[in-house]
């Protein structure tokens, strides 16, 4: 629930991801987390995923025999054990995958992933700032179709990866940036699984606090108040792979009278208030239910709704001009510069 | 010019198959045909080819590099010495590109390939009729992006290879149908480099028989006459990284007052007269230029110019009911059962 929140209105539905692991972990047993200087710096480390878009996950599923089929793949390229897998961003589901797929192969989780949010395109990882390939790239599909990319830059990843991806029925398990446990130290977010591990228990607990629920949770999530409202219309396309949208939201109690939209692709990218911009990429803007805290991701986003719209502060590597670069509103094609949520919250928000 | 004609106006501009084969054989030297029974059985052969659109080949080129890439990735692939390249269908590039490919790897090319002609999807070839994978497949662009694919039937990699090709750019290099020597002499057509030289001799040298350059084509060619006529329309649509399309002959001669059409994807499949079929894929139905005989592509085809539509039978193993599953009418959306080209020849045309 935790990664959920993380998951910024992507990464799926949390339901899904957990049926996959609990299924798994029953079947095969628990999995040992590593903390990231835990790892050798020459060990062989592969992250799981699915990509594609998760509305048709929920619809599609995952065979089981996917990670087995990745790991193959990856020890037969590099010609060396996996020593431990990890997840590439948070979410409902990719953060639930990495541990399903260490359970059944009996390999360790390493604490950490290339994101500490999620975001839309694999080349939008930490690793992409610190040069690092995305390719050799395993995909496959639960059908048991296979691919294996070797790509002159990341985008390039995304574009042929995405192609497959779609051709396979709009979702698929990858492993991609291999790296070695010195790379991982460098690069990665790390101790973001025990992160959402805390921010899931604050969620449940959110009532057991001394503030109000709203109090305690803000508190435990660190997070800026930047909305409450209605969903009063929800426009949606699934297109190139992708879950595209936005949400239209009528306040409520003390924004009542205001409006907000919120628009995504698969995680949300820009909150405005009556036309101006209250948070953008890469800050996380999440979606949860007004009374239970449950983080609401894009896929069920439904009428009626009443949620508070929260703020995050991003990992501070996305906030350097090559992270920007990446990520920024720019990229997603609103021309506006990237302000931090910190200082958006204190008034100091500006017009679209 | 032979393997233009075998092509069926599908396989691309013989013009630009040449450049590329010249060009490596001036820059690297000769290429040594070998005939199939001088290849050991467990020898390994790889085919080589161009996937994609003609049409776009002869603008977004071959870059040079692409051989060695996928030399490099089916040796380590397979860990073993390539023995000989092959190429996997005839056309004006296909046929070509590997002898290109033998030139700068310095190694031989077999004289067979897996159609005797030209289709447009990929597991159109007497392989799939044994039973052989398609995958491993490689494939490269000109820019140096590359994959690997290993697929659960070979529509499946037809499907994912096509994504790919299409994101990079509508054509790309790419090996598959790797196979043993065994194999290559159960299935392959054979002679088929061989059979192009003696077509295109033939064509060369059609004004210096005895008969008319008519009579000389068709009897060089074991060719039947289907038509002759001038282009008076060409539909056409670039899709999915195939050339699709139809042109329509007013009749001239013995044919004036007669229409005929021509129904191609990439290669001609259907052509009608009067609404009535007289040759259908997987025989080959070849439109040449009425004076000199030479093929005319379906990219090439132009208003007002003047052909014969030639019909050769195709490959003995392609009128199997496997062969029809696999090429036959049905397959390309046409409601209609194959009869031989000399049956239809005979008169015994019928009905659409």
């Amino acid at each position: 629930m935790g990664a959920a929140l993380l998951g910024a209105g992507g990464g799926g539905d949390p339901y899904v991801g957990k049926l996959v692991a609990m299924g798994a972990i029953k079947e095969c047993g628990d999995v040992t987390l590593l903390d990231p200087s835990e790892v050798p710096d020459d060990a062989l480390i592969v992250p799981i995923a699915m990509m594609g878009a998760p509305t048709i996950l929920s619809e599609k599923g995952i065979g089981g025999e996917e990670y087995k089929t990745l790991h193959r793949m990856v020890s037969q390229f590099y010609g060396k054990e996996i020593y431990a897998f990890m997840p590439i961003e948070a979410g409902g589901v990719n953060s639930m995958l990495p541990i399903a797929a260490s359970a059944r192969l009996g390999i360790p989780m390493v604490d950490a992933d290339g994101m500490g949010r999620a975001f839309p395109e694999l080349q939008m990882v930490t690793f992409t700032i610190g040069g690092i390939k995305a390719t050799p790239m395993a995909l496959t599909d639960e059908k048991g179709n296979c691919a294996i990319f070797d790509t002159i830059t990341n985008k390039w990843t995304e574009e042929l990866a995405r192609a497959v991806t779609m051709s396979c029925g709009g979702s698929v398990s990858v492993s991609l940036y291999c790296m070695d446990g010195a790379t991982l130290k460098k690069y990665a977010v790390k101790n973001i699984v025990t992160r959402s591990e805390k921010l899931g228990a604050a969620i449940r607990t959110v009532k057991s606090g001394t503030g109000t629920p709203e109090a305690n949770f803000l508190e435990a999530t660190e997070g800026f108040k930047l909305f409450k409202g209605k969903i009063s219309d929800v426009l949606r396309e699934t297109k190139d792979g992708f879950n595209f949208g936005k949400v239209i939201l009528e306040g409520i109690d003390s924004d009542r009278g205001k409006q907000a939209t919120v628009t995504f692709q698969n995680e949300n990218l820009i909150a405005e208030v009556d036309g101006q911009i209250i948070a953008t990429t890469p800050d996380l803007i999440c979606l949860v239910d007004s009374e239970t805290f449950i983080p609401t991701t894009t896929d069920a986003l439904k009428y009626g709704k009443r949620v508070i719209v929260i703020g995050l502060k991003c990992f501070e590597m996305w906030r350097t001009k090559a992270g920007l670069d990446l990520v920024g509103p720019r990229y997603f094609g609103c021309d506006i510069d990237y302000r931090p949520i910190e200082l958006l919250a204190k008034g100091g928000s500006e017009n679209v």
